[in-house]
């Protein structure tokens, strides 16, 4: 069967491997988990159905091009998650078994339905404060800056968010208003899919460096300064 | 099976339907095809493998959130593609499926491979030449206008792409330099995936109207003029 998979989905020999997934409904559903090999910073992308789709998009694949090592993580498991707007993405791996591991960077993308399912999620909350005890970065976008202040997360600190979260986070946090991305400490958030390259950016420029993700974004027919 | 399917997905009850796909390798994954009802617009989104992923999105929930219609079609069947940056998308159905019906606008994502591919392949040259006999719209980003060039499509008129494929165009078209976004008659074409959003929001301004656009990219907290 690995072969036949292998073809259909036009693999890389090296990138990736396959795992199969535990037994139920997700067995029918192989799951690809991305190699860290040979790659220094680490990010996992929390996948939650409902996610807005561009935010993760955008986060995953600018920071691939950044030469991060990215692990995109199903919330409910391995299986194919639904987005905001109807686009099926196949996670890497489950987000339990990815936190088998430590990564440089957890970042949450938004999405109204994706946000209130990390805000829900137990093993998102442990995920962060053991992020935020290790002093590693947390990187959230759009509405995903509720499911910070859901577990307690970086209270007092500096952030912004989708306009309409605001008056659920000012009590929290110290709240900006004017800029596409803030970042205090190891805490960098956004607003929403029109500064999703930003956020991106950003991200990318704390764990690779300024020169690299200049390179990047000259890439993507951006300038970052 | 089915009902397993339907919670694995997190499926909305009216937004879409199962089909099961055909026999072989893609039958153990079901696809999604996307219900066209009571909207007035369509767009046809080709997924190639290779395809760039944050060009394909954007394309797909920009003009979602405009209300058209979008189908996103598999080119090699209804199996989920591997795409640039190794994030693996499920389409909602085969490119061979969808060509059944007509669409109001044709989208081509950009990205190398997926570019290549779509080139190569005789039922995208097929699609395009009626589509372009229809006088429907084409849009293509990137590098998928050079998919335009070999199959034909469009010659002599106005056109931009990515910066690395002007020598490949030029010859056959008007080539601008200077534009994100270049529209001639039924033909709309862009550069990259810094300006993704641009194509999505006038594709979308041609089929729905600019007034419809603008609310869509004020939700984006982005402005289009």
């Amino acid at each position: 069967m690995f072969s036949t998979l292998r073809r259909s989905f036009n693999i890389g020999i090296n990138s990736i491997f396959w795992r199969k997934s535990k037994a139920g409904p997700s067995a029918q559903f192989p799951s690809l988990q991305y190699s860290n090999c040979n790659m220094s910073k680490t990010a996992l992308i929390i996948l939650a159905p409902g996610a807005e789709e561009m935010e993760f998009t955008i986060a995953a694949d600018v920071l691939r091009r950044a030469g991060i090592a990215v692990t995109v993580a199903g919330l409910n498991g391995p299986d194919p998650v639904k987005c905001s707007r109807d686009i099926v993405i196949l996670p890497d791996t489950s987000l339990e078994t990815a936190v088998a591991q430590k990564y440089d960077v957890v970042v949450l993308p938004g999405g109204l339905g994706g946000s209130k399912a990390m805000a829900d999620s137990q093993i998102v909350g442990e995920l962060l404060r053991a992020q935020e005890g290790d002093g590693r970065f947390i990187a959230a976008i759009c509405a995903a800056p509720t499911a910070l202040a859901a577990h307690g997360i970086a209270c007092g600190k500096t952030l912004t968010s989708y306009p309409a979260m605001k008056k659920q986070l000012e009590d929290k946090y110290s709240y900006v208003d004017d800029k596409n991305v803030v970042q205090d400490g190891n805490l960098i958030t956004s607003r929403g899919p029109g500064t999703a390259y930003d956020f991106a950016l950003k991200i990318s420029e704390q764990l690779v460096g300024a020169e690299k993700v200049q390179e990047v974004a000259k890439g993507m027919l951006l300038t970052y300064s």
